[in-house]
């Protein structure tokens, strides 16, 4: 075996409280190399005559990628506390991994070789809102979905959908607006609305923020926005609102005065400038998003400022019971000031889901401590480069798929964000260059995963756009113009979600198949006695997978087709064309 | 190469902000795999003429173990924020190694590729007190270093080293007895002074503790501590005292309260009882530290609890302006409470050293939010299985050390608490089976590696004892039972620390030589332009060690034994004695 491969290490997403009682253990081996696995165990402190008690029970493979396997093994300590190591065994040797390394037996007698994990406390365990798995969003960019109240428009506003969006353009889209959509969303069957911030801002995307504490006028007013929690909350819709923490806008109040009165503001140490007088040409010389001089970034390690921003994060929640805040550029914001978000924010209603926009690994956020859980964009990637470019092929999907999911706990895994598009990428229709069956194909998947999936406004019509400003046109309401069949599908697949819990958020995620030879899917759902296989087929040609259950006397269902099937037989097949799917319960 | 063996994840210790302009950054490779590692890196938002701006540097190989190299860089990105990856060169193949995976040559144009340190926030660096890495610590446990003052002596006091101790009895240690010897520790030259448990107790550790609030009164008054401090600080010695909060005693008033009432004690929710009435037998049926009934877990997470050991923690710092605070079967308590507890501790004194007792791997504790440092045993083993038992030869024993300085940052290392034993082992002239020249080589190197160590009482005169009890004897006053010797090389040891900021905490550490066939090794520590080579020759055979300095016109200084050495030539050798040493200063 190649021992350079073995890889565990405490705590993290290799050893992890999964609830108060139950520890998930994880381990990686070189791909292929050892074929069976054990976990060693035992309390610390159980001894008897003078022999440190130890049990060995099996692992099993979760999922290879590239070049790894992943071994897993679920325990409940009786006394919360453990320590471990690991026997791998091939054809031709046996190795025990321990804390102080590789053994050819496992070391007796002495504790102090075996990885650790010391006690499990609940208050450690990562734990989101339970209703966060049971969720399907909708992404809401405020300007555009509706303008329902032509008093509150925006000077300039343009009518709605008369032209293409610009950077910089208005069509008055508002909360009335979004109030009077909302038996269209019920229809749909979302059970979250994501909207992108709402706070007053010059932009039409409002990311630079001039009042944390006040409703865009455009968009309404804080009396509107309680009605529109309220309806939405009626409907079982958690609303999920936006903050961006990182920077302020350059028209924010505390940076105009800093701007007027430079050293002499008491708002110079609200952000990191370097030197008096300000400048903004050729760079900033304070700190910024990105370079740019309107977005100037707050210095949330200021006690002022901190206590600023978690009243703010406390307010919405105290004042309009929002379910959710999503962190804009929150990886570029202290630890320590998301330690204590949290913890404030889940004072006032530990059902608030808190989500980071993070592109990359973000694990140091997903802790407990900080996060609920992060935009999965590294399972988007995996998504599109499948589905929608076909730059890769069913086993490497499946590999970034299962690096994806042990890169994390299974904790946030059951949480975690999942979208295919937004309004900072091109839309998915787009992506998939206008191919339908693609894009219904990805929502099979998106909807089908564990996590949290949320479609972006108008996605579900067959709305177009590249990357912003295009993928910000105005929802399109005329119904000659949507896309019916698109809407159908996803509704169909958000209504399975509900009906069988295997199929959303509380089923677990089992690869059946990545068939490179024919680049097709398969895997399962369970949940309990319930599975449903899911053949998903994203080429251009017909292919037929076998169905991996046991057919005597029993029927399977198509859930999506309603059509039944039964077969006494032990190889039962599926056909399926280009670019179609089956969705099997049996 | 080793496509397995390459392993890099940021944040934890392999990408880290050592202050708050620098990042450190390394890598793992399979050993002697990789001839030339580059770092590839850039600012996430850099770009011209739509490309992404990255530069390409190279990587130092900092270490190795028995499976792999270690790569290391040094990098102040301009902007505090970082996108990189890193390149691999061997004669027959470059790898580039992204967040992503690897490639054959580096993405461009896409930072999404690479891995990202979003930001270096000062409040997120590891910071721990500037003076940890010049203190040397000597451990005292009260009850045994000097018994000063009869009037507060326990109950059944036995005269001074009369006998053996045991774990019941008494000799009556206290505080004016350290008070009258503080002379011989500023003789010494130790700079801080780590006791163990000092309040109210029924046992002679003192680990039951019955009340946080008291000072045991067999080891005298608050009056008395208060005047030990202060006199322990006019001699510039840091005291630091031992918090057991993972379990009170049996006869802690709360417990007692608890027993008395049982679900009727507002107490019932301080401990983690899982039925009443309680029982403690066979087994407690209540959580305990170990499965010891009179050793009650504490419940840290609830709110009074909580309170109530924040207090003590504040109280003793706040009213007795102690320094450290070592903290008992650390890993045991949950992560929360340490967080909440740093944070109370620092408000008050941010030069306050916070020490867990943690045997295994620590990292979790060590992330700038919970610890300053852990007990460093596992550098421990490696010494005593070196020097002390030589079940390990040089090049097995530089790779323990070199895993263990890899598997934490720098910022950790350099102030992680160093120890050969404890009130908990065998003594080390007693590990060492009294051969005190082995004892004498631990301690060179001991007090010339990174890091603040720590000598237990009475190892300095040859003290002797087995594994407690035995390792917690009177301490040896009578002049003609000391080892004066063992005294003087520790003492001139410390004396070197001071006057070389190269041989103590400040200077860097570099392997020079871990020579397998003659089982010595030898190392350099550096500091600005001072550099101090170390031989050590832990056999019994006489050996010869070349000496890296280019000594053109140059003179070598033997720190220890103050003899000068010149020689106009390219190979200087050293030859040492069995068991000997050689501290050269270049």
């Amino acid at each position: 075996m190649i021992k350079e491969a073995i890889y565990h290490r405490p705590k993290d997403n290799y050893a992890y409280a999964y609830n108060e009682k139950t520890l998930h253990i994880r381990l990686r081996t070189k791909k292929n190399d050892a074929d069976v696995v054990s976990f060693i165990y035992g309390d610390p402190y159980e001894w008897q005559d003078g022999k440190w008690l130890t049990k060995k029970i099996p692992m099993k493979k979760s999922g290879s990628t590239d070049l790894f396997d992943y071994w897993f093994v679920s325990i409940e300590p009786k006394f919360k506390r453990l320590r471990y190591g690991f026997e791998l065994k091939s054809s031709t040797e046996t190795i025990v991994y321990t804390e102080r390394g590789l053994f050819s037996e496992a070391p007796t007698n002495d504790v102090g070789y075996y990885f650790c994990f010391p006690f499990i406390h609940k208050k450690d365990v990562f734990t989101a809102p339970p209703w966060v798995k049971n969720t399907v969003w909708y992404q809401i960019f405020p300007e555009r979905f509706a303008n329902g109240d032509c008093t509150c428009n925006p000077a300039n506003t343009l009518p709605w959908d008369s032209t293409d969006p610009t950077a910089t353009n208005f069509f008055g889209g508002d909360f009335v607006g979004i109030m009077n959509h909302l038996d269209y969303l019920v229809e749909l069957g979302i059970s979250g609305i994501y909207f992108t911030p709402i706070f007053t801002a010059h932009s039409n995307h409002k990311y630079d923020t001039i009042d944390y504490m006040e409703i865009d006028p455009q968009f309404g007013t804080k009396e509107t926005f309680h009605k529109l929690v309220e309806a939405c909350h009626q409907r079982g819709i958690k609303i999920m609102l936006d903050a961006v923490f990182n920077h302020s806008g350059y028209f924010f109040d505390k940076f105009q005065d800093v701007l007027e009165k430079g050293e002499n503001s008491p708002y110079k140490d609200w952000f990191h400038i370097h030197e008096f007088p300000i400048i903004t040409k050729p760079l900033p010389n304070y700190d910024t998003f990105a370079f740019t001089p309107h977005m100037p970034k707050l210095n949330t390690t200021h006690p002022a400022v901190k206590e600023y921003l978690l009243e703010v994060g406390r307010y919405w929640v105290r004042e309009f019971h929002i379910d959710g805040w999503r962190l804009d550029v929150a990886n570029e914001v202290d630890h320590s000031f998301w330690r204590e978000f949290r913890s404030e924010i889940k004072a006032i209603n530990p059902d608030v889901y808190i989500l980071g926009e993070i592109w990359h690994d973000a694990l140091p956020w997903l802790q407990g401590d900080q996060f609920d859980a992060v935009m999965s964009y590294p399972v988007t990637n995996a998504l599109l480069s499948y589905f929608a470019n076909e730059t890769i092929g069913a086993n490497e999907f499946m590999h970034q798929i299962n690096e994806s999911l042990h890169s994390y706990s299974m904790n946030v895994n059951e949480v975690a964000f999942h979208l295919l598009d937004s309004h900072d990428t091109p839309r998915i229709l787009t992506t998939c260059k206008g191919n339908k069956e693609k894009v219904k194909l990805l929502y099979v998947f998106q909807l089908s995963f564990i996590g949290s999936p949320c479609i972006y406004y108008g996605d579900e019509i067959g709305m177009e756009g590249e990357i912003d400003p295009g993928c910000r046109k105005c929802m399109i309401w005329d119904e000659d113009k949507q896309d019916k069949e698109l809407f159908q599908h996803i509704q169909t697949l958000i209504s399975l979600r509900k009906q069988y819990k295997a199929f959303g958020g509380h089923g677990s995620f089992q690869w059946i198949e990545a068939n490179n030879k024919h680049n097709y899917i398969s895997y399962t759902k369970t949940y309990g006695k319930e599975t449903i296989l899911f053949v998903l087929n994203p080429t251009n040609n017909k292919i037929t997978a076998p169905i991996p259950f046991d057919m005597a006397g029993k029927k399977i269902v198509n859930l999506y087709t309603k059509e039944e099937f039964s077969a006494e037989t032990n190889l039962l097949l599926v056909t399926i064309p280009p670019y179609g799917f089956s969705i099997l319960k049996y």
